[in-house]
């Protein structure tokens, strides 16, 4: 009895390990293609900042590799790739607070690699930093990365919810499309992160953590906004029949 | 009995209410990214009208972010996202008209929403309105939208059939990508609306009404034709054995 | 007994009357999107056939218009929406002589009338035609064209085999992919068509049937071959169990 | 009893040659459209490799037709489409060796064969090579491709791992997605190949094979560790049962 249930321990323990190795996987490959995508439109255009056809190379590597991320840790980690989503999932009572916390520690360290590497090969590139245009303040840029944040930690919840049947297959690519599209809305105005490892990187590495602070509060808030908003108003667990009754047109 | 009764119609109610929720959000993450887009290559590119590479932003931002509305919201209010879509479906008797005028006004609010938070965060940008070239009539420009308008709500249609089988799982991806394509195709002529929410908040933002008429009366008519067509002539449902002969290959 | 016939009989009539009007459906909308982004690129670009964003446009709004317009019609009409897919079909034993006639009748009058729409309502607005650099041979072109269908013609043979399971489901999107791929490949080569109707209506509205027979001689024989290939060689039918075997991982 | 096991030899050997077309088709339609896409954005744009837009077309053209390659041989060659996938499945014992030359030998007469006919059609185009920028090492750039053959290799380990399921089904799609934003990531560092078979056809047809070794040890290197990885680390078989509970949610 003892032996079964150390057992029982230790493959826990090492599922759990297993999760921060893909964890660390996922969002080394992320940031490695959103970042290096950055780093080579820069490379080829001047002015990468304000050319839209640089936005369509960094919002589609981003939207793409999310989705390759997501989909590749999701049967293990639940492929949550972002701080802000494992917030968001914490809020939501969906992984523990020691869990997390350990999460955190491997998608910063799997985001710091990926920018050192890109830094290392690629010889005389700069890490880009996320701009934020003069006009703008912190706040309203704070409260934009929220708004996008919230609609991907959202989406993370709708795909990862077990009453959507078959149609959770294709959960990883709306993970990713989401995060494509507000990229494109939000290109000149904050650079579109919605991921504080991804922000925190590229200021470690780049060497400057002005306007950190903007990739760090609006997404956070409006993780924890998408998580208490999906589980408790629009798709409450207290009353799955009635639900059920609609999503399988059993007529309430 | 009647307490059975009475916690059936409040389910209802309840399921209901979480519908004009699900709407309010999914038309809200919608039109933030689409006229977010439009907003975007118009900030980087001085004549984005005349770009092809902002056109491709705007498409592609359109194409994911609708996928997603849709996809988020499609297990409880069904997906719509767009007025015209729920024109149709009442048409088609899937929606009743009350609750269709719950749905029309959430995703109303939703989309003035969506583009009042892009206004004030992005300091100085003008909300975008669609243009109509100066040599193309309204009358034209409100057949193209009715046109496009009936692909879209064709393709809902189809998405939404459960004779579809697990073809089902990939409707929200295309209900997305017919809307990028008819962007693409129509974006110098009436930049490819296909909502009137979204033009309609466009308008209340931007403070123009031109031209909304366009906007509204061919995407409605559109909407129709496509229930009625897909209803009755292409897959009746007065025929459902030898539909499903054919699909399944149980040869008729 | 006769009556059960005629019913029979009727049942089969109607549903391919129905798979004719899908046909016209699907192949409007696809060409609608596939001409009016080439027409869209036109209007904004000078020389949109040197600019590679017009290539994006162009491609982007074919790949996700055909997945669509597979998407709706598989399900009552098989999805071909191209007359070489039609021919394909037919030279595997898919679809009977007769009924490929009609279904190529109502690809042709899709396509016409798509390109007929465009022009009426984009005044002023020329309709494309595909365009072949003058140092490339008539004969060069053909081949092009015919490869670039054989690989559409197979794709949509895989899509088709029930065989592939749950596989199946992404089928339509891997159909638009494949043109997708095709047209950016050959573009400033011969526009990359892979489908006679396209470029029929095209040279119909367009008043120039100039070329037309490498858009025609090229595709069928590549999708001919496409047919032979798929269900003889590489997925005979003959040996579904040693096949089967691998695809399951029974260990043949 | 041995006309069984002859019968038995025999389908095998079958099902291997068929395995042997389907490669040769599937990279001979990848590299079609890769090099195509290059080729053709070379001919509009007159320096393709400073422009954000002809990067956009190549890696666009290779996400689409990589997904399609994979979709279409999936179910009888396992769906590598390029040597340093097979020569991952070899090192996690998933393809016996003398097989694994074969598959070799297909992936490489179809990337030729493809860049040939490129060549003979499209009169007086250039096949292109990866250029590698005068700053990089041959060091910096071999590590680059092999991180990226990395991720695209444990994609390909994940999409064929039965345990993932209904996921399964979205396979093709996710390896597509990778390599694309992996090219946007590395475009004017490398090109991103992370195809040893693609790199070599361009060398033979384009005359130089300057820097190959770049595209051949990297790659094989990262698809070694990616299978180790993803078999012994992070997904490993000796467990199921704790895995299985995890993705079934079946409460470890």
């Amino acid at each position: 009895m003892a032996s079964l249930k150390s057992c029982f321990r230790h493959s826990v323990a090492s599922v759990a390990l297993r999760s921060y190795v893909a964890e660390f996987i996922s969002t080394f490959l992320f940031v490695f293609a959103a970042v290096g995508a950055t780093m080579a439109s820069g490379k080829m255009t001047a002015d990468a900042g304000r050319d839209s056809s640089s936005l369509v190379v960094i919002a589609v590597a981003s939207a793409f590799s999310l989705s390759v991320a997501v989909y590749i840790s999701a049967n293990v980690s639940g492929g949550h790739v972002n701080p802000a989503v494992t917030f968001g999932m914490a809020v939501g009572g969906h992984i523990s607070i020691p869990m997390a916390i350990f999460y955190w520690i491997a998608q910063m360290l799997g985001s710091v690699m990926a920018c050192l590497l890109l830094k290392t090969t690629t010889v005389a590139q700069q890490v880009p930093l996320h701009p934020i245009p003069q006009e703008m303040t912190g706040f309203g840029a704070s409260i934009l990365e929220g708004v996008m944040t919230f609609s991907l930690v959202y989406t993370v919840y709708a795909s990862a919810d077990p009453r959507r049947g078959a149609m959770g297959t294709i959960g990883p690519l709306a993970i990713g499309l989401i995060a494509g599209a507000n990229i494109l809305a939000s290109g000149p105005f904050t650079g579109g992160s919605m991921n504080p490892a991804c922000s925190f990187a590229t200021a470690v590495i780049g060497g400057s953590f002005k306007n950190q602070a903007v990739y760090w509060v609006g997404p956070l808030i409006g993780a924890a906004i998408a998580g208490i908003l999906y589980d408790n108003v629009v798709f409450p667990t207290q009353v799955p029949d009635s639900l059920r009754g609609i999503s399988d047109g059993v007529g309430v």
